[in-house]
C-alpha cells in the first residue's frame, strides 16, 4: 500500500532518530509477538516499565524473545533508582550483565540524587551500557525551571548519556506536560533551543502529545512511553495516515 | 447460559439492523482469533483504522484471515481521502479489487469534497462495492446544523450508500457527541424523524454513548467504533446483562 | 531479580488477604494463558464481569482453563441479580454446579432485595458456595451513610460470605469513591474501625486507588476489579516497585 500514496519519509532501523520506545507494562511472549507482527519495524526500543521486570512471570523467556528479535530492552528507572537506594548497584549491574541488557536508564524520580553523583554514575555505566537518562521530576508539586531542565539535559549528554529522556510519565500529566495533559511548549522550546533534537527523547503516552511533537519536530521526532498497541498508530501520526491530528483531540481511550 | 434468562430478540447474522462495527487499529492475527473466539457472533463488519492498514506488518494475512472467518473487512476513510487528494483513487481501487475487499468508506473529514462530488462518487463506487458514507465533521469546530447532516444523509442513501455512518472518531467527543462525549440528543432526534434507523450507523466508541443509543433504539441499533476488546461489553448492552446501564457513567478505561 | 533487592513481605496462594481479584470482562483462552504467564502468581480469583459470561463464545472453554490452572472463577452479580428477578435463581445455582464454580457473587446493585432476605440468601448460598456479597450501591445518585455500610458488612460476613465487596463498579467512580474516583476516605475509616480489614475486597479499578489502598493497609489489602493487563502493575504497587505513587496522579490510560 506504502508504494500508493506519497507519504514523508522515515529513518530505518538501526535508528538514531525517529525512535519509538515502547514501554511493556506486562506483554506475555505472545504479546511481544503480536506487537512484533503488526509494527516490528517502528519499535526501536522496548522497557518494561518501572519495577514490573522483577515480578513478571517470564522476565528470562521474554528477553530472550526481544534479543533473538533484534529489540534492544531495558528496565525502568525505578529499577536502577532503589538499586542505588539499597546500596545494591554493583549486584544491579551485575545481573544486567547476565540477562545481557546493554540498556540502562538513569533516574532520579524517587530518589535525591546528587546531580553531580548522577553526572558521575552516567559517565561510570556509560563505559559498559548506553545510558538513557532522564530529566523532569516525577513529582508534579516540583516544578523544575526551563533553564534547569536544560542544563541537566546538556550536562547528562556531555557527561555520556546517549539519550535524555524528558519525562512526563506513564500517565502524561507531569514533566514536560502540564496537569491536564498540554504540552509545556515554553518549556520545550527552550530544550530545543540549546539542545540538539535527536538527542531528546520526548515521553508522550497521550495521542494528542504524540500528535503535537509530531508536527512540532517531524516524523522522526524521538518518543517514548508509548503503548504496545498505540506503536502502530503513532506511526501513522508519523507518516501522515491519521485524521484527526488536532491537538484539541484528546482522546482518552 | 442464554437458555435460563428471559433477553430481548437480537438480529443474527448477516445483519442488516443491530450492527457492531468493530475498529481494529492494529490486532495481531491471534488478536483478531482471540476477538472472534469471543464475541465472533457479534461482530459484523471490521475497519482497519485511519491509515494503519498502510503500515501494518500482517496486511495482507489479516486480511486473509477475515475473509475465512467471513467477516467483512475495510480500510478507514482516511485513505480513500488521501487517495483522492493525491489524485489516486483510480489505483486505491484497483487496490482494494486486488486485496478483494468489497466495502469501502468514503469520508469527507480530511478534504474539502464539494457534496455534489461526493454524491457522484458514491453512485460509481456504489456499482463495485458497498458503500458506507461518512457524514458530520471531523473538525469540532466546524459544528454542521441538524437539517444539514438530514440533507447529506438522506442524499448520500439515494445516491447508493449501504449505510451512513454519523461521525463521532475514536474519541466519541465530536460529530454528534459534544466535547465532554455527551450526546446531541437534538441532532440525533432530527436525523431519526427523517431517516429510518437501519440505514444510520452510529459511532459510539464510549459505553455511556453504547447505552444511551440502546436505550434509545433498542437492541438492534447500528453502532461504529467499537473497540475489539469491547464488542463483548456491547452485546450485554444491548441484551440487558450490564448493570451499569446509567447514562451518567462515564467509564473512560 | 527478587533476591537483588529488599522488598515487603507478601502473602502466598491460596491467600486470604492480599487477594487480587481480576475482572475478566472477554479473555480469549490465549489471553488467559497470557495472564498466567506474567501473572498468574497474583491472580488470586476471576470474575467474569456482569453478564459477559452469558454471551461469551468461549465459556466452558475458559471455564475448564480456569480450573485446570487453578484460578477459581465466578460470574459477576449482575447475573446472580437477573436470576433472582426473573425467578430462577433454583436453575442458575444448579447450572454453577454443573459448570463446577464454586464461588458465587450476591449483589443488588439492579434490584432492590430486602436486606432481611439477601441474609437469608447469603446463608442458604454459602452451604454450597464460596459466597462474596456485595455492599454500597450501583447507583451513584443514592448515597449510603457509613453506619450503614458497617451493618450490611458485618450482618453479611455473619451470615456466612467469605468476604464483602465494597463496591466501585468498573469505572471506580461510585460507592466507595466520589464522582471524580477520590476515595471516600471517612467511610473507609468507619468500615475498618467496625470489621477486619482482611473480609473486605474493596473494588479499586484505578491505579490511583490501589496505590491509596496500598499506603493505607499495606500490600496485603484485598482488591477488586483490577483489569487483567493490570494485574502486573498491581503487584508492582504492593511491594514497592512502583515510582510513582502520588495519589494525585491519576492515570486515565
Amino acid at each position: 500500500m506504502k508504494d500508493l500514496l506519497k507519504l514523508p519519509a522515515r529513518t530505518t532501523k538501526p535508528r538514531e532518530s525517529g525512535i519509538t520506545h515502547v514501554l511493556d507494562s506486562g506483554l506475555s511472549l505472545a504479546g511481544v509477538d503480536g506487537m512484533l507482527e503488526v509494527a516490528g519495524d517502528y519499535v526501536d526500543l522496548v522497557k518494561l516499565g518501572w519495577g514490573t521486570g522483577v515480578v513478571t512471570g517470564n522476565l528470562e523467556a521474554k528477553l530472550a524473545l526481544y534479543r533473538e528479535r533484534g529489540i534492544p530492552a531495558m528496565f525502568g528507572g525505578t529499577l536502577t533508582e532503589l538499586a542505588i537506594a539499597q546500596d545494591r548497584l554493583d549486584a544491579f549491574v551485575a545481573r544486567l550483565h547476565e540477562l545481557e541488557l546493554g540498556y540502562i536508564e538513569l533516574s532520579d524520580g524517587t530518589i535525591n540524587l546528587d546531580h553531580d553523583r548522577k553526572l558521575e554514575l552516567i559517565a561510570a555505566l556509560s563505559e559498559e551500557f548506553t545510558v538513557l537518562s532522564e530529566v523532569g521530576s516525577k513529582d508534579d508539586t516540583r516544578i523544575m525551571a526551563p533553564f534547569r531542565w536544560v542544563e541537566q539535559i546538556s550536562s547528562e549528554l556531555e557527561a555520556g548519556a546517549w539519550k535524555v529522556i524528558a519525562e512526563a510519565r506513564e500517565s502524561g500529566r507531569t514533566g514536560i506536560f502540564r496537569h491536564d495533559g498540554e504540552v509545556r511548549m515554553g518549556l520545550i522550546d527552550e530544550i530545543l533551543h540549546a539542545v540538539e533534537a535527536d538527542k531528546v527523547l520526548f515521553e508522550a503516552p497521550r495521542k494528542d502529545q504524540q500528535v503535537w511533537f509530531v508536527r512540532r519536530l517531524g516524523s522522526d521526532v524521538n518518543l517514548g512511553n508509548i503503548a504496545p498497541e498505540e506503536a502502530l498508530s503513532l506511526e501513522t501520526i508519523r507518516v501522515g495516515l491519521r485524521a484527526d491530528t488536532a491537538v484539541t483531540d484528546h482522546d482518552d481511550r
